[in-house]
């Protein structure tokens, strides 16, 4: 088991570790609370990657399309002014990492974690929405006057409804 | 290992199963092939579900709104005419069914296998990347006249880059 409040320890040691050595920006926290729903987004980038094992879950990382910008500029050292390829890919290398890190603060209170691929969206104006969960803990935070988001949710791993008999999971392990 | 043949055979095997069981609906599949990037969306719903384990992945439903409604009205036997939040859940259960199959007859060839919660993205015009994979198999298929796609792509895992060293996967292994 892990309790909420060491969650949000994990993911604000994370991002700030991820933002202080790979981009060279430092970040205020701002208060946590928990929310029903997955974010939706005008004009912005989420940046998704599942956790799954044992316990299964996801990090969500939102900011809008010049904050998006931005990372990618100071990651790469580029000059990006508009939303492209290179962008989204390092936006969505920040979330693996920071939910990269996380994972492993995790695994010691929950056992080995799996880390899917990180997949970003970009768009003007979607709604996004996670099923299996009814809470995302929210950790807004700030970073040279623009709020950036990570939403967090974790619980223990529910089986998908086995469909086909011939290949359910229970028969699988009875096979 | 498995080979790309097996992967093909079996979303196909899990899309029809779960389309005739659960939705009541065949389909008829067209060619594959293969895409570099992961698709971009002009009205409609995308439903993502990541496979993480000592191999990672992801597979990707997408449709039109209308036919998000059709799948909405076929599982939950609503009536639903314009995407609301019972359709994305909809569609979200339907990927996660298709995947969740699919999971369980690949991990006879790959070992045990994590699935992420489904997360559900609807717009109007949105683009979405996935990072760590630079081919995706494209399952094309009609169902009344419309075509759906399931993506899918499935490679060993890569470890997140550590940043912090205390909590770095290779000293926690190590502690």
């Amino acid at each position: 088991m892990i309790e909420e409040k060491t969650i949000i320890e994990y993911v604000r040691t994370s991002a700030a570790d991820v933002f202080s050595t790979m981009l060279g920006l430092e970040i205020a926290n701002e208060p946590e609370y928990s929310d029903q729903n997955a974010p939706t987004i005008s004009d912005g980038v989420l940046a998704f990657v599942g956790l799954a094992g044992s316990w299964t879950g996801a990090g969500v990382i939102s900011c809008s399309a010049a904050f998006a910008c931005r990372i990618c500029n100071q990651l790469l050292m580029s000059e990006a002014t508009s939303v492209n390829e290179e962008v989204l890919d390092a936006v969505g290398e920040v979330a693996n990492m920071i939910i990269g890190n996380f994972k492993t603060m995790v695994e010691e209170h929950l056992g080995p974690l799996g880390l899917s691929i990180p997949t970003v969206i970009y768009g003007r104006n979607f709604t996004s929405r996670s099923l299996g969960t009814n809470s995302w803990i929210v950790l807004p935070f700030t970073c040279e006057g623009e709020t950036i988001s990570i939403r967090c949710c974790l619980s223990p791993a529910r089986e998908p409804v086995a469909v086909r008999a011939g290949y359910s999971h229970a028969s699988a392990v009875l096979a």
